[in-house]
């Protein structure tokens, strides 16, 4: 059944960047156009939104559907609506941020028949319609944030050493972090559960494991505690 | 002429929260409805995207339409996309958020036949819509970014005392700051031109005035400075 209006109205989309991390870059996920337009070009994992479903809704289902993941980090980016960046007609889109911890997950096993694949933030392809730009958005909030809410930790496993930890802030804010500085700052948040565990199956001396406590940092940030890196 | 789709689509509408700042208070503007639904309710000004403007332009000539004001701060705050938020049919709606200085603007003259008036958001009425969600995102937007951008400067007079400033941050993040340290700290982070003028017209005695040195801080900023408050 057609549906009729009075005043043309633009489709509704959501797309996604999915950020992981592996032991040298921050990832993220894309998906492979099979069909015009930008047929052969990578773009960010999205699609229309439904009738019947909520904004985030329509993210959680795009993603599941398109790479596998679900129950992740998932939070809205940005809006998107200039009029050009779909050739076919107006598409708004609302972009979301995803964070997915790469150990906890699997996530190639469940892509279908499109084509898949992470990528280096540092080498991506030109993608299709104004992902980059959305992409840009994204880097520009994750790197943004981590630095006052502890959201890094969604990269990681539930339990990590602390150079894993340092590891996660260099590899996003692009810059190398001073150990000492870095384990001193973070360890007096008082906001880590100090394990009676150590890493298992590396080739250099085994670590101490840590834990975000987020109920230690809920609390405290209803006292008004910060969390600036 | 009609336009026809295949599957149902959202209308996309635009919203603003207008923030200024009085002697007291924080500020925010508002709309009495004079349509159904919710009307002689209290709304946030706003409305309908034009098939050929952008977000953003939406949100501008919505703003001056409806209250006149113009050329000023205006951020993209989130969209809003619950099922049920309009009565009617489903409406997306995106917000944005406004700050304004009022001395520099005229507002009340530019307001047409519908009824806009300034509240203190220590006493909102209950708003139409889902407009009271989008009150409490925009608030905690703006206090949590004040803390990390100079954005509140948008909100004073181009030239202002050191005073006015600790009013701002006091009256945005609805605490005491220590007068001394506030002093300290945004003195030190010498993004501040201090004037060679004094306070006109005011009844205690007249303090230096100061002026937020934007280049300045675009030039820190590029070089990795943070402003923390």
């Amino acid at each position: 059944m057609a549906h009729e209006y009075e005043y043309a109205r633009a489709a509704l989309t959501v797309d996604i960047v999915v950020f992981a991390l592996d032991e040298n870059d921050l990832q993220v996920m894309l998906i492979e156009r099979d069909l015009d337009p930008f047929a052969g070009q990578w773009a960010l994992p999205g699609g229309f939104v439904h009738e019947t479903e909520t904004l985030d809704s329509a993210a959680r289902r795009e993603l599941e559907e398109e790479t596998g993941l679900k129950e992740i980090f998932l939070e809205q980016l940005y809006t998107f609506g200039a009029m050009d960046r779909d050739p076919r007609e107006r598409v708004v889109t609302v972009a979301y941020f995803a964070l997915v911890n790469l150990e906890g997950h699997d996530v190639r096993a469940s892509t279908d028949a499109r084509n898949a694949a992470w990528f280096s933030v540092d080498e991506l392809p030109s993608l299709a319609f104004d992902h980059d730009t959305i992409m840009d958005a994204a880097l520009e909030r994750l790197r943004g944030k981590v630095r006052y809410q502890p959201i890094g930790f969604e990269l990681l496993p539930s339990k990590f050493a602390l150079r894993e930890l340092q590891h996660m802030y260099e590899v996003i804010l692009d810059r190398k972090l001073d150990k000492r500085n870095f384990r001193k700052k973070i360890l007096s948040m008082d906001i880590l559960i100090e394990l009676d565990e150590i890493e298992k199956d590396v080739a250099h001396r085994a670590a101490k494991l840590y834990r975000f406590d987020k109920n230690k940092y809920d609390r405290k940030t209803r006292k008004g505690f910060n969390f600036e890196l």
